[in-house]
């Protein structure tokens, strides 16, 4: 990379942290210009407009998750090792210090849905990918005789959203240090419903 | 009531309303007074503060939660009844459209967990009363012999939080019709797994 692309990364990087607290409607190019003792011109050269600001975040974001929870999880065999592993990897991207509010795009989710303009068009398409990714590693799993042949990908998929989100809830707001044992178990039961 | 009164309900109403959709750090009392063609220094009499008026907002909207969920189901008999009817009861609150944003619990969620302060402690409260409500109506059921004595009250409620949070996030965000039908399916499911 060259130092402008570091500089570049290195600006997305905290943008992304301060989203994760503040949302992405409390980011703006005054605030992250703040945080990082820069000018809000030398900001504006790197993106024009808050609502670019905001789709650099999500784009920036997503590159990281694919990094760090999709790719290393697909190269697990099919069936429970891969699911599990996507499972547990999307647990320690919530958990992430990078992210000290917790997972952005469940911030960008609430913020974002009444919201129509590009930028929720970009967190639909990402989430959609996500979706996808989680209800075809089901279907490979099925194929290969993993999970039986009347599993419902999209069902799997959905409830294991609600339990990542329930996760979030109850261990971001409520504080409830039994969350994740709970949620643990949520998914270890859809799990074993799925297989044959 | 009184006519003070019954403007102040009006009011409160249509905040909360309008909180569904812009947040509740979307709703300041000048968004309020544009909405209601009503002074600002008129609102300010009623509210003394944005964070007044957020409180007011969570406090309004926890009332008409009680009065069109938590009631009416508590008087349903013990087990699946009255489980089945507190999540009836809290899908078509989500999709009421006198919340056109969907529930305002979830918005708030996403914007306070981050944001320490009065509004985020009512919140907590809140949400802390409601969960208490589905936890102790599963260990009702259990102590009657509906549910099995090993079922596990806390996790059902984080559970059922789950499919309804994911129920939010896929019909608002993704807009996807059969959102609806899985996670009737999945809380089936959770009733099936808590019964003898």
């Amino acid at each position: 990379m060259s130092k402008g692309e570091r500089t570049h990364t290195a600006i997305l990087d905290r943008a992304t942290g301060l989203a994760s607290q503040l949302g992405l409607t409390g980011l703006t190019i005054g605030a992250l210009a703040d945080d990082l003792r820069l000018s809000k011109s030398g900001l504006f050269a790197h993106f024009q407009s808050k609502e670019a600001l905001q789709i650099a975040v999500l784009d920036h974001a997503a590159q990281r998750f694919a990094e760090t929870v999709v790719r290393p999880a697909l190269l697990e065999p099919r069936g429970v090792p891969r699911m599990q592993a996507l499972f547990d990897r999307w647990v320690a991207w919530e958990r992430d210090e990078a992210l000290p509010g917790g997972c952005i795009f469940v911030a960008a989710t609430a913020e974002l849905d009444d919201r129509p303009g590009p930028a929720r068009d970009r967190l639909v398409a990402l989430q959609r990918d996500w979706i996808n990714v989680l209800a075809t590693s089901v279907r490979k799993g099925i194929e290969s005789g993993h999970f039986r042949p009347d599993a419902d990908a999209a069902q799997f998929a959905q409830d294991m959203y609600g339990v990542m989100l329930a996760l979030h809830f109850h261990s971001r707001l409520m504080g409830d240090a039994g969350a994740e044992a709970r949620a643990r178990r949520a998914f270890a039961a859809l799990l074993e419903g799925a297989m044959p």
